[in-house]
């Protein structure tokens, strides 16, 4: 069984496990016409994140619904880490969950709502309290693009401050004029960072939306060693980030599958 | 099996290994009238700091004794990463063991006996060693919040030297004066800082002090990366940190039950 | 049984795992005369350095054909990680495939041809996107041996930028002319360092490569944090720096069979 | 079987296995008298620091011969994390080994040998490359002790330059009288820093001197922290430190036992 083989071996077992529960057919009636792979994307993007400690017991990846495009996709309430496709419900353009049978939902549902909603071009949305991140989001030093892997770094990464247009809150994006304003800051940027909180990145796949969230990261702790260095730190350009940025594209799955391969070996 | 029906009967499969032992029931028969869910939640409690660091090989768990709450509850001297339920003892309000049976004690277990006297509404208390929160013990910056799950900083997180009151010592709370001395510090806050020493904190619940426990060496982290940062740092005003502080308590058994299947798997 | 044996059983069992492949015999008779020993060592290197964080996804391990100098040897595009000795492929002096049997091939191949066309003396190259050194890459601080394992830095480590020549790019080594530029900033050394991008590491062996990938990441983040002490930082001598490095070459092995046996342990 | 049970059975196994070995009791004769206790803490200590990351696949734990006080015991060359009992060798004042039957040993027995020759009252050695310590041994700010684990630190932690008696050296302590030269810049301390290269430990018992080599890394690292944060550190003092580490003697039990049972788990 040469390596191919054995690959694609190991993710027929997972899909089987994933997707052969009677409870699947059942009570997500609404997810039928979902890919299987989109569901599979979903679970692997919350554990990988999970395992590299971009998100601990809160965070969350969601896709936007290719059979219905206003709707999307996202686990109930419930730590990235143990996530499975079994959990995962689809959630109406304003965050209405669809067939929720008495499942908890996340109360911050409307970051991903009202960016779908502002982004037709976004198809997964991620967020995360990522521990390189947060100390950007209330610094004046501004997260920019150290290397080629963060280059969706160069067009941008705003700092949206909750307080701004709602004053003293308990900081979460707990209704739909929240989760607008915070669309409004990301723009049709890749990244929006939450001052106090964490961030939320956006890509046209969970692949890149989840390797955007991983990569600020470890851009963000990048950066805050060269600054520790004590001397002048030299960012890419727009352009270069621009251009680093396809190739990101043109190479995600290679560590995609080995990101698969670390999360099918912890879910056996 | 679906998720919750394999998390019960996990807890069921634990619960029988930490409970069925013959010794329990003759060597604790003090704490036959203890909820198992509290005994559960301190072993819990105590392994997950130890997984994650915030206790190395000392730091101690305690709880208020529901059914005599002038009582608590701690493991006999015993690393965290090795405390099971039947390593639980009672302690009476000045910190003597009830039916010690031989068993070695912590020296320190006045932290808790004193704090729990001057805190009626203190139900746990957590003692620890945190990596990230000692330099903020033995520094002039103040330990503040830097983001939501940290919220319960934002009413202080006071320094409480030992050498004030009792000069030069071997830096243990090993009397009930230097108990009293330290509840006094920690007021009616929620983390005390301990000068060359580590932390406490307490909370309404195990769960609660325990999450206290870590998220407060988190946000120490984060706060030392952001000063690396070198520019202007915003906290948590007052009032966004109890708003925040609140969201706590809601969504605690989300990441608690995380951190039980971590340990969990760790125990069989 | 003892340490001896067992560690010649383990790596009997191993080799047989590596090399007993049907496919392999089949698919790369080109390296039919290349001594199975080189490529478990590019095996190895590839996963510890994925174990050790110094590459992640991505980053390759490549060696010199003893049978064919002009050639050399590495992985078909796959995360280090996930090398094994069946996906080794053959290059040619310019990083064209012999053999590609439609296996897809790094992108950056060019790295490793052009430096084994100017280094007649390299007979290994690692390239890296190792986490202690990108900020080396992007500071006017120079990275500088801190101690005896990282003596080969004293020899000079190189940053190399793309854009001096090449203007604004996608930051990667995707053609002879890019690859020619790096070989030429690395000169005589043992470490060229790619502004925004990584390292490239050379050595006599596949060992000594990767032992270099490895202490040039320590010594990067070693002298982040000396840095950060505040005071003035003593250097290795430039003589001190060679004489360090004359004693790894004798001691190599003894932190190689620990990595072996941890990759092994990995690969079971 | 109850945690006490347990944990004796648990250390009989490992014992068992330690030490049945045929070859022991052949190629070990002169090891005959030596107590299987101490054998094991050499082992557990080794693994132990390696688990750590205070020794990658350098460094060295040894013992003195309590049958014979002038010599001391000590791995054959090889990876702390891979030391058996079965590696142990016997070595005479000036380092020579005694029945070295064709094992190679490391190079640098006369840190050993001369701080055994100086010391009387010191029963183990311990030599690191510690990530924590080695920014220390290049610069001018003092390692100090931050928290009362470290107390023993407060004694003073004199840093060693080679170059200052020996010139530009490969910086190892490969003669009698380098290791001469070391063991009287240790002096009556029980910590030295080696500039460009990692410190030496030493205590009464392989315990202690394990103990002391974890919480200088940790109280180096946590110093790093302290001194980042930008505002003034408050040391323990001289009478402090000196009682603090009066405690270590009590509970370095319970924390020995927890990294036993580490070790152990590892090696089944």
């Amino acid at each position: 069984m040469n390596m191919f083989t054995r690959t694609t071996f190991a993710s027929a077992v997972i899909a089987l496990c994933l997707f052969a529960h009677p409870a699947l057919a059942q009570g997500q009636s609404a997810l039928a016409r979902v890919p299987p792979d989109l569901l599979e994307d979903i679970v692997i993007g919350s554990r990988i994140l999970a395992d590299f400690g971009v998100v601990d017991g809160f965070g969350h990846v969601s896709a936007r619904n290719p059979s219905n495009p206003k709707h999307f996709l996202m686990s109930r309430s419930l730590a990235p880490a143990l996530v499975t496709a079994e959990d995962i419900m689809e959630f109406d353009e304003d965050g209405n969950a669809i067939d929720a049978n008495g499942r908890s939902v996340f109360l911050e549902r409307f970051i991903h709502a009202e960016i779908y909603k502002a982004r037709p071009d976004v198809m997964s949305v991620v967020h995360t309290h990522s521990p390189g991140v947060i100390p950007f989001t209330v610094s004046k030093t501004q997260l920019r693009p150290l290397f080629h892997n963060a280059g969706f770094l160069a067009a941008g990464a705003p700092v949206w401050d909750i307080a701004k247009q709602f004053g003293p809150t308990d900081m979460l994006v707990r209704d739909n004029s929240i989760g607008k304003s915070l669309a409004r800051t990301l723009g049709d940027k890749s990244v929006v960072l939450m001052r106090g909180h964490g961030d939320a990145t956006v890509g046209p796949s969970v692949k890149i939306a989840v390797f955007r969230a991983y990569y600020t990261d470890v851009n963000a702790k990048l950066q805050t060693q060269a600054i520790g260095l004590g001397t002048e730190v030299t960012y890419l350009s727009a352009e270069e980030g621009k251009n680093a940025d396809t190739v990101n594209f043109a190479v995600i799955d290679r560590i995609w599958n080995l990101w698969k391969q670390r999360v099918q070996a912890t879910m056996k």
